[in-house]
């Protein structure tokens, strides 16, 4: 993970996350908002959409497992140097380490769609627990490196724990369930494009000069900058909303005008009892 | 910012925010309490009312933000100076993400009751955020100083870090919605005041010396100056909780005084429902 | 306050407060339990109580506030000395202010109970309030003290800011009501307590030697003894709890012993309703 | 406790109550859900576990207290020693003040279980009373010690917070039950297994060399392998969730095969209103 690369990487899995999961959570927001017969059938379709989701996440962390173990450099499994007395590669293994937990929370995303007995909730919990582990990774990942070095991870260790308590809150707050799905896919994206920002900060792409680490201005300029990146995040994930809102709004109108308003209310009513 | 009016006008701003979401809360409560047949036409008066604090918020972080650019020492809206190789003026774009934020509150109002798929709760949100982002930046805003400045502006830091966990709180919790408002709104009001404080400690406006910054006693001072002004706010609200509740109960009573009574317990429950 | 006297009339303030409030709540649950016709009357006595409460409370405050000012030494409402260009007497105005809050809390409690458009739950934030304040002085309270009177006073720091938590969570929480009393109760008495062992500890009574400041041991002794103090609050907090049970059941089955068995179930779903 | 027995022993008391809370818990909500008429002496049967589970508790803080005070060097009752004017063997009184409150959650469990005014959320709260005082004491256990014996026991200490935390969560969640039990057995579980990590770091049972204490590296791999423990933790717990789940299921199918899915939905209606 120490190139650009290898910031980049996470960076895009973590928008990827984002966008997904703030189109799929809106999406099924308003599909149960207005929904109809042909849409009985959506239970099942969203059981299908969350298990390809488990493999996609496991497959997502496998190359990044792999892939922190086999690029030059990296331990091949090998935890302890006997011969030279010292571990080999601990970084790599603290970013094997994080993409495990996230794999753990891709096949509890197949084990509770699959298995009945399991609660649906554990997902939530998982997914709490990755983002908990990656913080805690972070926090004890910067020893002995330079001020500008330690901040940007600093922020990162914030903005993966503020997302880690948003998740951990989902399993326990009933009210206001696209509220709090609105803002963790926001800290999710913004988890992403932090990564990139960290990657552009300490290992310029183009190869140019470092950033000075030493610089206080620099650290100034990243504390709002990491504002922006929030900001923009959350007017993104706002966008999307009002996007998918609109779009199944106008979709179903068009195809059955009539219906939709007449068993909006009934339905509704049904849906959050069944969610309990 | 770095002035008497610098810290003067933020200041007025939130003791003018803080009155004004006291009195608009009790009232809309009193009037819920209180509620008749001729109040029918109320739901579209606050619909009117919020729009209109949207349109003054915007209005208020639209002159923040280009006061801290244009006024004489700004960085008329350049980030890097490229000839000098640093930062013009960074302080300045800290205040700016600031009003930023305010201004996105601002949007979000107008929005959420404009857009009816917009969930109302999103206001609640963006206020949180707004503090929560007030908050990080004062954090990280006094690298450098002396310690009496630090230690004001920590204090500073405390109160709009309270202030934006009560106002996330009030997005989940149910019971006693009137006391978590006071509790706000004292808290925004008391911000206000602070802000004149630290204007007087660290930019004397008459022009007497400026505090002794490495003196201890002073430090012991502000630290129960900051509980007067807090038990100041307190007080403030309180009376103004009183005086909006007499004032709909008596002027209502004048009004119809027959029907309040009968009315009052069925229209409670209906509104209370209607808000869940 | 710094003296043995000075710290041992808080402590028993706190001590008096808390065995009354686990009391009065205790006995205010059994009776709710095992409600009689002959104790319809109890709302008007709890009322009544409350208001007397509130009267205790504000005398109390008030000893503190002027025996703060005019005991020897005191400031006697002078805040700064001109002539010699130096505050007077800081940390009397600190605990000053401390009683100060506590005597707010006195005033809310008689508000609440007369003035019947206020909230009940008034009483419950300015207790948090006035804890808050309380734990928020005492962490400012000892710049450039020594070492072990930095720890008892971090301890009273923890041990306030936790009693101040959960009196804030009363706001919001319905479940295990009684549990919360008993923690809280728990948790003012254990205050009361560290009151008194600070006064020994710093200011021994019977005029030994003073604890060694520096010595680590002590610290390492002075922590389990902490919570030891607060397993024997917990134990008489439990005690009494069992015991007011105890007490009201029997006496009650003794004057009227067949109805409670029948009237205990309807009465409680009524009681539980009226609280919400 | 400072040899790797002492840290084998409370690791495998922590072991075996965190295998045995969450199969207690799990089978207990198995039960629940397939309920039978045959199982309806079933409450009998629980609370005849809870009190044997207080005794067993009772029994094992008995042994840790009187290991801690007659083992050789222990200090055998005395707390002061007026001869050399210091205190004996304060860490062993640490660690006897941890069980004490153990026993204490023990004999709470027994009386909430006998005594019936008790209630029974009381023995939740002291679970977690006797976890925060543990993670105090952890807190204040290190002072003078070396870096990497700070380190493992400052992860230790946020362990057990995150134990005491959700088992105080209990107190108030009603939602999502199941998933906090296996959170906090988890928790207790990965509590016991970093014990005799410990053990082995800092007391290697074969004799071999200590663990460098000043080594950046060895932090850098405990703080991984601490994640592995709680990847282990959550996976064990997790399968013996999925075990008791289908045992229960498989049992009860083969007794009584077709009533089970008739009762299944009314029996659990009613429990979940028992529970409240």
């Amino acid at each position: 993970m120490g190139s650009f690369r290898g910031h980049a990487i996470p960076g895009t899995f973590f928008i990827v996350m984002g966008m997904w999961w703030s189109t799929k959570n809106f999406l099924k927001y308003a599909c149960r908002k207005h929904k109809r017969a042909s849409y009985v059938g959506s239970k099942a379709l969203f059981q299908r959409i969350e298990i390809s989701e488990g493999i996609i996440i496991i497959l997502m962390a496998l190359t990044g497992m792999l892939g922190e173990q086999f690029t030059t450099g990296g331990p091949r499994f090998t935890l302890y140097d006997y011969k030279e007395s010292r571990w080999t590669q601990l970084t790599s293994w603290h970013h094997w380490t994080m993409y495990f937990f996230f794999g753990l929370l891709g096949t509890t995303n197949i084990l509770c769609y699959t298995v009945s007995s399991l609660p649906a909730s554990l997902t939530k919990l998982m997914l709490s627990n990755a983002l908990f582990v990656e913080a805690f990774i972070f926090y004890n990942h910067t020893h002995g490196r330079e001020m500008l070095d330690i901040f940007v991870h600093q922020l990162l260790f914030l903005v993966i724990l503020l997302a880690a308590v948003v998740a951990f809150m989902q399993l326990f707050v009933r009210t206001h369930i696209v509220t709090l799905d609105l803002l963790l896919s926001s800290l999710v994206l913004f988890q992403g494009t932090w990564f990139w920002q960290v990657g552009f900060v300490l290992y310029p792409p183009r190869g140019g000069p470092a950033w000075n680490q030493m610089e206080h201005e620099n650290i100034m300029f990243l504390s709002i900058c990491f504002c922006w990146h929030y900001a923009v995040s959350l007017v993104i994930t706002g966008v999307d909303y009002i996007f998918v809102t609109w779009l199944v709004k106008t979709r179903l109108k068009r195809i059955f005008p009539s219906e939709v308003g007449l068993l909006k209310h009934v339905d509704r009513d049904q849906e959050s009892e069944e969610e309990m």
